[in-house]
């Protein structure tokens, strides 16, 4: 086999949204999170660029719901026009989550399509990981690649700081010759006790499974089809089925699925199904620093503390008053924070939803989130921010008779021509310049100019600028609910 | 003296909105807070109400801040008129406040004024405690009434329930002859240390002080003059200098002062000024259940715990999602709250505001309002939802470039014909009808309809019907803030 198979990152990108709840909901789960100045995908996206960059090679490929593919393109896309080149972003779009080894395989069948003669290795990378630097990561991947091109399954290992209960660890074999910083795996073993966890950290034979891999498209395939042929198998039927779908911008490609025949993947994960069974699997040691922000408590311990060990995470214009009170972690958005005299707390505030929590009890946040999703709260799934392809939509307020959003579309983006049979709508341009499709007649709406939109009227907003447009919408009828619109062109393919 | 001398409840409505802030504010404080159907100060006026029938007389007189003149009369007048009768509500408006003993002279004159020859007792009630049950309240205020008359100036003993440091205490002496309930006073204490305090709640002999008084106009004013002549002798010039004002929806008569005669007044309080000092007082038994509100843990204590003693305020539509978390109160507005794994704390979510405070600081939430004066915070003096004479307002967004208001009319209310100098105004109605003056133009603007005010147009908005009318107005200028306006006429007297 060649020494020089392609490389191509794959971004797993997924996430329910639980355990950052109320900063993450389902439609806007954690790789969407900034933290510093880019959100967690777009530092993946960053390092993933680095590595391409590195070796030589061409595509990153992201895997995610299909309902992230906008959101997705807006956030990644800027990232690869900054780091220049000519990277192709591709995606994957699932209808819904079946875990890493059935994204893996439909992803190695992709590359397998793409590269027929090149057996490429797949740099899988989780999406919500922080890690730094850049440069340390790029050569970990490097070695991680150089152990897959020699026919290992290669995960990476991270260098426990603690006796962590919440991680899978790895125990270290012998070094592998030949390959820098490789060792083959001597056994995976599940999220320990504390008392195993010290043990683990004292001995030094034990890493962290980072949950990122190097894996050969044919070896991980191959490894599939043996030890759990029902995945390799449905995989296949799955992508035969497969439909190329517009990617409206980006310069790669995108592929939608079958509902029914993707419902049929089993729910593995790539460790379960491959890693722990298999025998060619070597682990590489990270020696990037890593968190994978799998609670607030790792959340928080990205922000420096004070004196009295309170970090602040200031997100909007919001004034945090501290007094007395030690060892906490705020969020702030918009609105003035208060604390007096508390200690060990989280505090998230954010416009619809406030988390008030002992901190050592971050693990449970989900537990809010699993009481919030038996009552059937939308609480879980939505900001009052609402992402779409062509901007965003706020709701400023909701109430009987009328409700009033905050609408942004970006230049050049446009809404779809669309109807509402309950509704109609005053629309009040207070920054940009719309182009209104208003019935019949197609005008442009300045700054502090507004129109009417009748219910029943076949309507379009076009932001034909180049600065934002910001529009308030106040609507008015009996029923104001999302699904009162009918589609009748879309740029985005949503009619 | 006559044994029938005319009862006339004053009612003392002042207050900083420092204690209980985030709910209070300066242009909002403790009377005006809601508990159970109505607020304080409805539930005072009720009380007072409840004593002028069972007297029989016809005045109830509020001493206030200017500011509050329309505020409170929004309050009163429903209370007022659900009673029955033919009580008149009269109002004396401070132009700063100047403590309890200036603020009695002046109600003191008003009366000696209205009726010289009836040597009016008054019932000094403040605007913001918690008493019941009401019939309790008048047999009391009839003894005290029954003392006043002969003479005594009479304050009310609250039996004490616990050792409480927060408030003065009153040792009785000997009962007062042919006195229901009576006892000449032995001596007043300052706000006593715990120990001494207990010792006080073991003897039985001491009382704390309600801060509610009878005292007749002759009595009470000889005793200033005996006792803080500068008090009696200012309160006359400021009294001389009043000016009988507009009171756009009251029966009774309203009074403004010379703003720098008022400041001239000793800032002092009744207590202090005479009491303490006069040989003439007497303290009546007040046998029913009573609280000054005076923190966030007694307003807690005013909702009903859970087995956990979780104790919840609902003032809105918000959710609490409570998990693993004991002895808390929550206030909660329109936003979900979820609690996790705390105890003893206060929660205050408000729209602009949050308060998260260990429950035994509650003495310490003023230093938060001291911060946030010191750093100028209009968080101290306003909420979102603003009071005026007409209705209310409510900022929705406040954004760079555009202003969103809420503005609800209350029916046959008007707000001032006005102009603005920097802003354009988009007015939609989305409930009740509008009458609009635009320019030249007068003309109605109904549900569903909307208007555009330029820069520079005389505007005026009226309600002309018998449903408040909800309307949305959209701000578009450079700026937007409240001063620019110019106003030529208005009907409560802003102009």
């Amino acid at each position: 086999m060649s020494n020089n198979n392609r490389v191509i990152p794959v971004i797993l990108c997924g996430g329910a949204g639980t355990r950052l709840w109320p900063l993450s909901r389902k439609n806007f789960p954690k790789p969407f999170l900034k933290l510093g100045a880019e959100s967690l995908i777009a530092q993946t996206v960053r390092r993933a660029a680095a590595v391409v960059k590195a070796v030589g090679s061409e595509d990153i490929l992201l895997v995610s719901n299909e309902s992230y593919q906008f959101l997705l393109q807006d956030e990644c896309t800027p990232v690869l026009n900054s780091e220049g080149g000519n990277i192709a972003l591709h995606q994957l779009l699932e209808p819904q989550g079946r875990n890493t080894a059935p994204a893996i395989a439909l992803a190695a069948l992709w590359a397998q399509t793409k590269y027929p003669n090149e057996d490429p290795v797949l740099l899988v990378l989780p999406a919500d990981h922080l890690i730094n630097p850049v440069p340390t990561f790029v050569q970990v991947a490097q070695n991680a690649v150089a152990a897959a091109r020699k026919g290992w399954l290669t995960c990476f290992g991270i260098a426990p700081t603690a006796p962590e209960t919440g991680f899978g660890y790895i125990q270290q074999g012998a070094p592998v010759d030949e390959l820098n910083g490789a060792f083959a795996v001597q056994r995976f073993v599940e999220k320990p006790k504390l008392e195993l966890a010290m043990e683990y950290l004292a001995s030094g034979q034990y890493v962290w499974n980072g949950g990122m891999f190097a894996l050969r498209t044919g070896d991980v395939l191959q490894a599939l089809t043996q030890n759990e042929p029902a995945v390799a198998l449905q995989a296949q039927t799955v992508w035969a089925g497969a439909k190329e779908t517009k990617n409206a911008k980006s310069t790669g490609s995108a592929f939608a699925f079958n509902k029914d025949e993707f419902a049929k993947l089993p729910d593995i994960s790539i460790d379960y199904a491959v890693m722990e069974k298999a025998s060619n699997v070597a682990v590489v040691a990270a020696s990037f620093q890593w968190s994978d922000i799998g609670s607030w408590a790792a959340l928080s311990e990205q922000f420096s503390a004070d004196s009295k060990g309170n970090s602040l995470q200031q997100e909007g214009t919001g004034q945090l008053i501290s007094i007395d009170s030690s060892n906490t972690h705020v969020r702030l958005g918009n609105r003035a924070v208060a604390m007096l005299g508390v200690e060990n707390l989280l505090i998230v505030d954010t416009p619809d939803a406030l988390l008030v929590a002992d901190k050592s009890r971050h693990q449970d946040v989900k537990k809010v989130v699993e009481t919030l999703k038996a009552q059937g709260s939308e609480l879980v799934n939505f900001h009052p921010t609402v992402h779409r392809p062509w901007g965003t939509y706020t709701v400023l307020e909701d109430s009987s008779g009328y409700k009033i959003k905050r609408i942004e579309v970006k230049p050049g983006a446009a809404l779809s021509l669309q109807m509402h049979h309950h509704r109609s709508e005053h629309w009040i341009v207070v920054s940009g310049t719309a182009e209104v499709t208003n019935g019949e007649n197609v005008f442009l709406v300045r700054k502090n100019e507004s129109t009417y939109i009748p219910a029943g009227n076949r309507h379009r907003l076009v932001n034909p600028g180049v600065l934002n447009l910001v529009m308030i919408e106040v609507q008015s009828g009996d029923y104001l609910e999302e699904d009162d619109i009918v589609r009748f062109d879309d740029v985005y393919g949503r009619a």
